[in-house]
């Protein structure tokens, strides 16, 4: 009789149910649930207002994901709940949220209604950038040692800046609180009827390390005297690594879903982190790259490395046994949406028109015709600000070359290289720093729907790339975690990596790179690192002097 | 009675007469005649095939210029020719022609009908590049002294590198010519009957100075032996100041013209030149700047300095009794083109449409509402190379402190910004080398059509600025010299001085620079400063090297 498993794909406005054959890997059904809240970024459903970069959830939405998905995919697939032997799930984050200690969400409570900062704040909540400056001012200060594990800078977005921002601004809030979960946790929590913590986010999003643990009371103290204890009194105190089962399902939850109690539910990841078993990378060196309005890389190391401006590196984070290594690019699909918004002729919109065709394939089929280097431009891919490895907000985006003669495609095709250029930097940094990087896997939208910017890539990286092959990696990659959590004995795996091995999905197609093209865009790869370097490492620092005056208008 | 002077406007696809009441300024009538072979660049009329980059003209059409313009502005303003005191013209230039030694052009003789050197060739034929590169390297390996009253460097357009690609590809024609002549001068001959050589055309074109005469024969010989005696046997000998009579109107030409024979003609000026009179300027420091597709800046002095970059110096070539400067910005105007042309989004298309404006007007309406440095961009304005101070026509252009924010209007802002920081390091580097710059003055299409880019370079340049008050300020001024050939006892002017003081015209109209505009903008153009010295002046040639690769796929 055939296994399945579950993985359920927690994203910013919906959540993603898929259903997996866990010996051959065939997606049976999956079905989809929009949040009914989505993202409360004006107003809570009362009526009252929220500040400026606030974006809340309301965390029964994340149920009402798992009663509507899970009866509709068993349905769908035929499977029968007793051949389900595991579930797993992946989620946004940093995405924090207050509870009691039994798990109720302080939302929930009637006396909290009515209170913001009672509910989820998503990971894009950006209100907490004031407690993230100065939490990194004081532990640059104090000279943290954790500090280079994150690039040397905590982001606004994660827990301890989100956990200060509710203290100083709704402080019985904070006190009320028995502990700050992320909704990751908090719904395996809810499947399994005890608290349980993944490593991936500790480790990512909390400031947690496999060896040294949280950052010390002092450094909270620090920060102010009423997080001394943070840790110990509203932070997860046993964390467990990728790979691990978080325990069985409820006797509740297994009516409200149609499963079997007991079934085995696996410790939660990130929604970026889960992709990599699920192109089936089981070892250190392959980086996996989720390109879409940004970019995540996501790779596997042997050894703990503080690779400079590397958004984080954690041990178990992303496969147990590993140090799992995270950067990013806070802007490549965006550059040439803000392209098609901002530039494109009326000629060319009107040619697309005419042919039926979307402006991204028009600038692509005249793109593709030039030859690197042709069009003579360059550029920076800073319009939304460097993560990785300057890890600098305050950078813009430059191009160079331009002519008279310069053609909306030529500067659509230099946006896509600097993004690429941007990738061989990464790769270039974490070579630098001791952590090996052989091989290149894609995923998300560019991945599979662009074959020219693919080979940009290729020939920029000089490596060859594979693409992700299935179009539901988040949830394929919680599925096999699910299988995992189950083990042999119950129709699963022991070991997450034979389950990836087996489960793991790439096209066939590879993007191998052309020599002639790999060697042109080393020596335009060599100008653009002279740029980086000029303007991104305090050589010229005109960039954030123009931010400044463009600031001191919005004061 | 009153006493008049026509002033003839020879541009680059037509000619224009202006007659003018040399007591009231008054501009009684013009008329326009367009060469009927206009520019031939691809072929002669017996359809022989031209070179690439060649730009020909037939020198029978500045003739018909006269012959249909003149009579035309004689009648319909009413004036008697024997109130017509003189007659003054202006030219493009280098525009160059072989003759015999009677003025006859090799071209109108039917052995050299088909032969393309015969021809005029325009200040825009550009095939004698590997000619000018050829004389640049020689001319500074022999430290040849004169090679920095040009900025370092002799353009392709100009008369030696031109007289020698006639040299080069078809001996017989250099060897059949007994003289090299500008149009200008060569128009002036026919007008009088006797050779005339402006120092005008002569010192910013020939390379004649009036103290030290043209390069020696050592330099010519160093470049083709054949050429060591070119300055005695086939270029003018008797170089005139501007401001001086070249004699009086042949019967012949009386005839055809309808003025009196022995009407004063005045010595030939080039076309931009021309403009310091009709604005007015009598006196050094006033910088006038043409402002179209690319920018011409004139400025007097009373000495001469060797100051970097420029087009040159030329003494009596502005005005006679002092050193006239000439520089200029390759690329103004045609930046603000290329910008509507290759990345106006269909919105903005589509607004300015069904509001029934010009593109351009929509754009500055939404520029206008910014506020210095408000956009957080800044551009080097090198579309198309840079003439003054760099001359470098490898540097290309630049744009930093793009965001995903950034609007068109702001790029288009940031544009004409850059022309205006362009402009402000000309002046900036007169200063520096000793010759003043106190006030500004503009004329042309920018000048007259779009006021807040005027508005914008006196923010920049903190200089008030005056606008030319005529709209035909070339036939304005090269009727003030006609004027002044007259003189007065013939009821002109004895001084182009007086002359340009009561016939130069600004209109009321001055920009004044706003002091809190100017402040930013200082800060704004210290940031230029150092990316155009750093990308300029050799510490990083990222824009040769990407230019080299570029160019690698053209060969």
């Amino acid at each position: 009789m055939a296994k399945y498993a579950i993985g359920v794909d927690y994203g910013t406005l919906s959540g993603r149910a898929l259903i997996v054959n866990v010996e051959t890997g065939e997606e049976l059904s999956s079905a989809v649930f929009d949040y009914p809240h989505g993202v409360m970024d004006s107003a809570l459903p009362s009526g009252k207002k929220l500040g400026v970069d606030w974006a809340l959830q309301d965390p029964q939405d994340y149920l009402d994901v798992l009663y509507h998905t899970i009866p509709q995919v068993l349905k769908e697939s035929g499977a029968a709940p007793a051949d389900v032997v595991g579930i797993g799930l992946d989620f946004t984050a940093c995405t924090l949220l207050p509870a009691k200690k039994d798990g109720t969400p302080l939302c929930f409570l009637p006396e909290y209604k009515d209170e913001p900062h009672a509910y989820v704040k998503l990971w894009k909540h950006h209100a907490a950038q004031d407690q993230a400056n100065r939490l990194n001012r004081i532990a640059e200060e104090r000279g943290e040692p954790w500090l280079k594990n994150y690039g040397g800078k905590i982001s606004s977005e994660w827990a301890i800046p989100k956990i200060w921002q509710v203290l100083e601004e709704a402080p019985e809030i904070y006190a009320a609180a028995d502990t700050f979960v992320e909704a990751a946790d908090w719904v395996v929590w809810q499947l399994c009827g005890k608290e349980s913590r993944s490593a991936c986010c500790a480790g990512y999003k909390e400031i947690w390390n496999k060896k040294t643990g949280y950052p010390s009371d002092d450094f909270f103290r620090a920060l102010d005297p009423r997080m001394e204890h943070l840790t110990q009194e509203k932070l997860g105190q046993v964390i467990s690594p990728t790979g691990t089962a978080a325990g069985g399902l409820t006797e509740e939850m297994a009516e409200k879903t149609g499963l079997l109690p007991g079934t085995a539910v696996a410790t939660a990841i990130i929604d970026a982190h889960v992709f990599v078993p699920a192109v089936g990378i089981a070892e250190a060196g392959k980086m996996l790259a989720i390109m879409g309005t940004s970019t995540c890389h996501m790779l596997l190391g042997t050894e703990e490395k503080q690779v400079k401006g590397m958004c984080g590196v954690v041990e178990d984070g992303i496969l147990p046994g590993f140090f799992g290594y995270e950067a990013g690019q806070s802007c490549v699909g965006d550059h040439f949406q803000w392209f098609v918004e901002n530039c494109l002729p009326a000629a060319y919109a009107e040619e697309a028109k005419a042919r039926g065709i979307n402006v991204h394939k028009l600038l692509r089929e005249k793109a593709e015709k030039l030859r690197p280097g042709e069009s003579g431009l360059l550029a920076l891919d800073w319009w939304n600000g460097n993560r990785s490895c300057l890890v600098d907000v305050d950078l813009t985006g430059m191009m160079l070359g331009l002519t008279l003669q310069t053609k909306p495609e030529e500067i659509y095709r230099a946006l896509i290289e600097a993004t690429a250029y941007g990738t061989r930097t990464i790769i270039e940094t974490f070579r630098e720093y001791g952590v090996p990087v052989t091989e290149f896997y894609a995923a998300g939208g560019i991945a599979k729907k662009d074959p020219m910017t693919m080979q940009i890539y290729a020939d920029i990286l000089n490596l060859p790339i594979r693409i992700a092959g299935s179009d539901q990696g988040g949830a394929l990659g919680s599925a096999i975690f699910g299988a995992v959590a189950a083990g042999k004995k119950n129709g699963g795996y022991d070991d997450v990596f034979e389950a990836a091995a087996k489960l793991g999905k790439v096209l066939e197609l590879t993007y191998a790179p052309k020599p002639e093209n790999a060697a042109v865009y080393d020596k335009l790869f060599a100008e653009y690192k002279i740029l980086h370097d000029y303007f991104g490492r305090g050589e010229n620092d005109v960039m954030k002097r123009l931010k400044s005056i463009k600031k001191s208008y919005e004061a």
